[in-house]
């Protein structure tokens, strides 16, 4: 078969224009080297996931279901395990029915049915800015106008939909109060306009629980999002998706079509184990308990670290739970272009403005976090952060020349 | 919190109101009946998964790497398994590098990908009709112009992509020879259109092995999309997509921002646990013999029952290789309408119409395929495939008072 030897150029999709690279995935690259210590992934600490549990509900799973654990399986996901997922919530004091929750293959996915069956072209999406990075992924080849908007502030009629990360916030830790949530769901129901609710971090709390969840301040305008992945495993990819009741005919059911044409539906196996592991002599609370005392060490850890090497003119919160120190340098501080120096010095973070809204054109020293980085806690032990914060610290003195616009 | 008692309805995007339902996911929730002998789904016989070996690989991953199995993972998939499908193509003369090659969650997510970074509103693809319904699904939220099209007929240079399923096509069973498959990447080629090569059942072969891929004909013309689905378990959602390799910077690098929004990556234990059985002392070729001799039989038992049993006018050809009968009727008959009775009878199969391509307005007895039913000989046994086909041969007798306009 002879065919043409020079390939034409194949026309790609406004959509895939749109598409936003992850800057966090790239630096993930640049960490590859054994000697450079990163406190720049959001990689959960192998050792805080259940094994020997999962391994036991695998060797169930193989013994008693395996042929069905094979098999293909409904797009909604397994109904024991939407079951459970209804039943935690309640719990939590949000009333749902297992016919509202849909199995998604992580949140993540949750996120990209989400902009597929609500976002059309040049309308607008209202977002914390910085804000969650795969969010952005997920709804930018739905091309939105990105609104940078704060969670207790109006809400546009027109905007197809409003997002929040309110537990521990993904880069901020931002935890937000009882208040700011009441105000947000008041708006979003004024607005008349869907409230995305993604709550990874929920459980990774280390002084006290969050308040109620949105969903559950104002369950007709919210869409819930929660993942297994934070809390026992991220590299199953399983999550859920919950709709609101009075809402299943017309979101859910597009939800469910834009599923089957996703993936037809998430792992049967991997559904079956974790649900196995759940369901059998497994004590998630007290495997929560454990987490959360590994990584409340290892936050004070680095809370120690920052006041110990951290030079004058650096701010910080400490952070309430999830994973992240959300560090502020002086103004004009490029954190974008400190990342060289600190690989030099062995120490790996992601920049600010990584998390910010896109916005075109934009100069790198313009983006509102310019100034800011993010340091993971959940990674390395308490001895490994605290020389990595030493590290970062060499790579702030002397400050004075990096700024965004030096070469 | 008090917020409106009465919601106010959400606006749903224009690729909402695009999605197409799955009549065949429909058809399965009719069937649940266990007294139904269901010829409709097609399921893989779970006799056929290789259980035994995929429960020892499962050991040997939470024995040897855990804790990597339950880590997030590359986007692009693991390493070794992308090197292992390079390998594998390239036995059959497909020329591929590992970096070629993108893991996905079911060979179905290749198809959203696809959808997403090529199709415009209103810009044609080329499909058979009829043709396989989860690329419908997977398509119809980027609201294609949908163009019927026979594989070695001209594409319009417009067509943003052409689709094939070359081997055992679902639902019609058609096997591309040689020169079909010539004349059409012939025609891709001139018109610079990337053609999509779906091929989940080229292992299923009962006759002879297909001849060459599409993609090892015209390797920078094609987009090769294969599937661990059929030949080992499709509840484990693995799949891959090869991308030519010219055009890695542009399409491969869109299709993999493209994944990272949609699921982040495929499982990663589903990931280790097919690599560690394919590269440990388990033989594919020889778990295919099996399979094939398995479905050989099954087939020769529902052509010897279609033979046996069904009445004049009824038309089929003997499936050379896959999973499904296409067996067309009288003239004016329609399968949609035979259905209800085909269920009293006590069996289920897929009306024609079901493939055809989305034509809005038209009334069900003009679909191409409205006299036309899909038979799957995977699932059942021979025995009970010869007592289905003779309770649905009963419902076919008389005819007369059957065709899509009758009440």
């Amino acid at each position: 078969m002879r065919t043409a030897p020079t390939s034409s150029t194949w026309r790609l999709s406004d959509a895939a224009h749109a598409l936003q690279p992850s800057a966090v995935r790239n630096i993930l690259q640049l960490t590859q080297n054994p000697e450079v210590l990163s406190l720049a992934g959001g990689l959960p600490a192998p050792e805080a996931f259940p094994v020997e549990a999962l391994a036991e509900a695998s060797a169930r799973v193989w013994r008693d279901q395996a042929h069905r654990s094979l098999q293909y399986s409904t797009s909604e996901g397994l109904p024991a395990l939407r079951q459970w997922v209804a039943e935690h919530l309640l719990a939590q004091g949000h009333r749902v029915q297992a016919e509202q929750v849909l199995i998604t293959t992580g949140s993540q996915q949750g996120l990209d049915l989400l902009g597929k069956v609500l976002i059309d072209p040049g309308q607008p999406v209202c977002m914390g800015s910085p804000t969650y990075l795969g969010a952005v992924q997920s709804f930018s080849p739905y091309r939105p106008q990105w609104l940078a908007w704060r969670p207790d502030h109006a809400v546009p009629p027109q905007a197809r939909l409003a997002y929040v990360v309110p537990n521990f916030h993904n880069p901020t830790a931002h935890a937000m109060g009882l208040a700011e949530r009441q105000a947000c769901v008041q708006q979003v129901a004024q607005a008349g306009v869907p409230l995305i609710e993604d709550d990874p971090y929920g459980a990774l709390w280390y002084d006290q629980p969050p308040p109620p969840s949105l969903a559950s301040l104002a369950p007709e305008h919210v869409v819930h999002l929660g993942s297994w992945s934070k809390v026992l495993a991220p590299g199953l990819r399983l999550g859920f998706l919950v709709c609101p009741a009075s809402r299943m005919d017309t979101l859910g059911h597009r939800l469910l079509l834009a599923k089957q044409g996703a993936d037809l539906h998430t792992s049967t196996f991997d559904q079956a184990l974790v649900l196995s592991l759940l369901e059998q002599g497994f004590s998630l609370e007290g495997h929560l308990q454990q987490v959360r005392a590994r990584y409340r060490q290892q936050r004070d850890a680095m809370a120690q670290a920052l006041q110990r090497h951290m030079p004058p003119g650096w701010h910080w919160a400490l952070p309430e739970g999830g994973m992240f120190f959300w560090v502020q340098g002086p103004s004009g501080t490029c954190t974008t272009a400190l990342l060289p120096r600190a690989l030099t010095q062995g120490v790996a973070y992601v920049p600010g403005a990584a998390f910010d809204l896109p916005q075109p054109g934009r100069a790198p020293a313009d983006a509102p976090s310019a100034h800011c980085m993010r340091l993971s806690f959940v990674t390395l032990g308490p001895q490994a952060i605290d020389e990595a914060v030493r590290r970062l610290s060499q790579a702030l003195i002397p400050l004075g020349d990096v700024s965004c616009s030096s070469p």
